[in-house]
């Protein structure tokens, strides 16, 4: 008998951890480590131990739950995150992780003996959102991050996370990179609008876009709205509105994948009736290729000199975040959209423009996603929602991916 | 003889005005009302009762000090204001009253006596720094705003204007409107920095220009910066940036007089990777013709809509203030200029672009104004300033005007 999805089970599931940290209007708040956390945390390891999965707790708190292959390779890991937003919805990180647990509880049906061990992960503080940075249980799982520096990271609560991982009882002794894995798959939501606007359910991401943020602080001179004649202005918040206009442009003439954002921008003195003589504002530039992001980069770089100069304003730039691109592997991929295909689902290839857990395994081992879609790209927010069809699609194809890796036992 | 500015008297009176609420780093703070004002309205009375002057309060607690004259005309008026704002300087105002108690004084030296009487004046909170709105003693004297609604409001401290003016002693009983001016002259420091550049000493104001403020919001859609492709954008912050831009535009292709500043804008959630759903910008436009005032509205709110609806936002515009512009008498001005040229100062035809108490009294007499030149057109600010020989230049055109206005004894 071919493993199979048992939908109601995995909806189940996740309507269960769904009223852990539930919040009354909607919507759940599960910040890492805390109480809410823990509670989860703990439903999850009592699944894992039900469903017969070897529990282990590595040393900055990820939950690991691993079903034995026949043979001695490493195992296939599915993977993502059970920590929210302060104002989360029940999908992100939760689908990945229940639809793993899924998947082991198919096999488990089904009889089924694979090859390779299959280990499902939950990974500590996916959000940042309470502790930064983000991605931080995958990121020090894969040695992107230092340990002992992330354990010593303060909240926005001042609690250190070290303390937090121990005070809730998930400071685990296994070191860092110690489960080698064979491949990494992460199935999540969207998080975007594509895959809904365009009637695809499958989204086989390709990748993850690279992400340039910068800030840019604009220096010129204070005057009086009324008595200042236009050519003597130093007006930093023009060249901060022509940088904004400029980003849009970027966009546009760039085209898809490029996408450019001013999310934050602020005046000083900020009066009606005063010429600014400060802006601060915030450019987010994001691409899958880091040939074109680096000339996004340089381009939105001169503009914005050139702004500031003609406005006889100084500006200065600094960069608050560059990751580059992480490309999946070619494979996994074509796996996806093969096992999409196969069940009559549309499928897409598709960068996701969100960074995730798989991207910290994407370097060393063979890894992939799979998106399905999100209602009006709603996402880190209470009215987040995916249709249970859509999740249960998700979760088969999960499955059928994960069964190819895994392997037929010898 | 014929009377004359004494330089030494009237730049010690500033300077023993400025002593009163000064600053530790310079500049001064009397703002409306509080103990620093009350203490410098009680040396102006002193002053005036030295220089025989009749001082009468009226019911918004304005200060007037009247000379007699040999006719029964109405009084020639000299008026300016003595608060300030909290980090201003020592010439915003205080000049106006001084140099309006020096040609009284050079009056008395010379033993002159005129047809009208003389009546110098410092008008309560001019700057609207701690009440709202500014030049209200002006306005309530003249009818444009309502004097009991005037004693209700309340300060930036929570205090109520007609309390406070009770308490430092100045709520006189002198009804609104009840001295009637024969002509009104106000000298004051031009706040910007038109005459300093060109190496004008003097300014004829023709008048004060038109000011039209509007707040516009807008609101799109809060999305993720980085899975949002931008043909699916409603981005606030853009069309708030395009309107910004466009506000320059505006200045730059209707040319001189007209100006536009956005002071401030706000973005909401304000976040680097979020799109802003909410965005809120001013625009304050500013020309002396009033027709080209209204053309440049209309740009202006036409831009915006079309901006807004590119992006799929909504957009709401909301007046924050609009003032006609005021036209000063042609006589007065070509007299200022006169006097000028004959004093062998450079002297320029200007229009005022602040507010100044003497728009007040444009509609109800002949009203001019002298502007002095400030050093970089600093203002509102402690590094505010004046050469000494422009204050005494200034009061020498005063005074000159004053003693055509005044006519001789008969």
């Amino acid at each position: 008998m071919r493993p199979q999805i048992n939908a109601e089970r995995l909806l189940k599931r996740l309507r269960d951890l769904g009223e852990i940290g539930a919040l009354p209007g909607g919507g759940v708040c599960r910040l890492a480590l805390s109480e809410e956390d823990r509670a989860g945390r703990d439903q999850l390891v009592r699944w894992m131990e039900e469903l017969g999965l070897a529990v282990s707790i590595d040393a900055i708190g990820n939950i690991w739950g691993i079903r034995p292959g026949t043979g001695d390779g490493p195992p296939v890991m599915i993977g993502s995150h059970i920590d929210t937003v302060a104002t989360g919805g029940l999908y992100d990180g939760a689908l990945g992780v229940m639809a793993g647990l899924e998947v082991v509880a198919a096999l488990n049906d089904a009889g089924a003996r694979t090859a390779h061990p299959l280990a499902v992960a939950a990974f500590t503080n996916e959000e940042g959102a309470r502790f930064a940075p983000d991605m931080m249980g995958s990121g020090v799982h894969q040695g992107a991050l230092d340990l002992s520096r992330m354990l010593a990271v303060q909240g926005i609560d001042g609690a250190t996370l070290g303390e937090e991982l121990a005070r809730i009882g998930y400071a685990g002794d296994i070191p860092p990179k110690s489960l080698t894995p064979a491949a990494f798959l992460e199935l999540h939501i969207e998080q975007g609008p594509v895959l809904e606007r365009d009637g695809v359910r499958i989204g086989a991401v390709t990748g993850v876009q690279g992400i340039s943020w910068t800030e840019f602080t604009i220096s010129g001179q204070s005057n009086h709205a009324g008595t200042t004649p236009m050519d003597l202005r130093r007006d930093a918040g023009l060249a901060a509105a022509r940088i904004a206009v400029e980003a849009r442009a970027i966009a546009s003439d760039f085209g898809p994948p490029q996408v450019a954002t001013v999310g934050s921008v602020n005046f000083e003195p900020g009066l009606v009736n005063v010429v600014p003589e400060r802006a601060v504002i915030t450019v987010d530039l994001r691409n899958t290729d880091d040939e074109r992001l680096k000339e996004a980069e340089a381009r939105l770089h001169a503009a914005a000199h050139s702004f500031a100069e003609e406005e006889g304003c100084e500006i200065t730039a600094r960069s608050l975040a560059r990751f580059a691109p992480v490309a999946f592997d070619e494979t996994v991929v074509a796996r996806i959209e093969g096992a999409a295909m196969a069940r009559q689902l549309t499928v897409r290839r598709m960068p996701s423009g969100a960074g995730h857990d798989a991207q910290m395994f994407a370097p060393n081992c063979p890894t992939a996603m799979i998106f399905v879609p999100s209602k009006d790209g709603l996402s880190h927010n209470i009215a987040e929602h995916t249709e249970p069809a859509e999740l249960i699609a998700g979760a088969e194809i999960l499955l059928d991916v994960a069964l190819d890796l895994l392997g037929e036992a010898q």
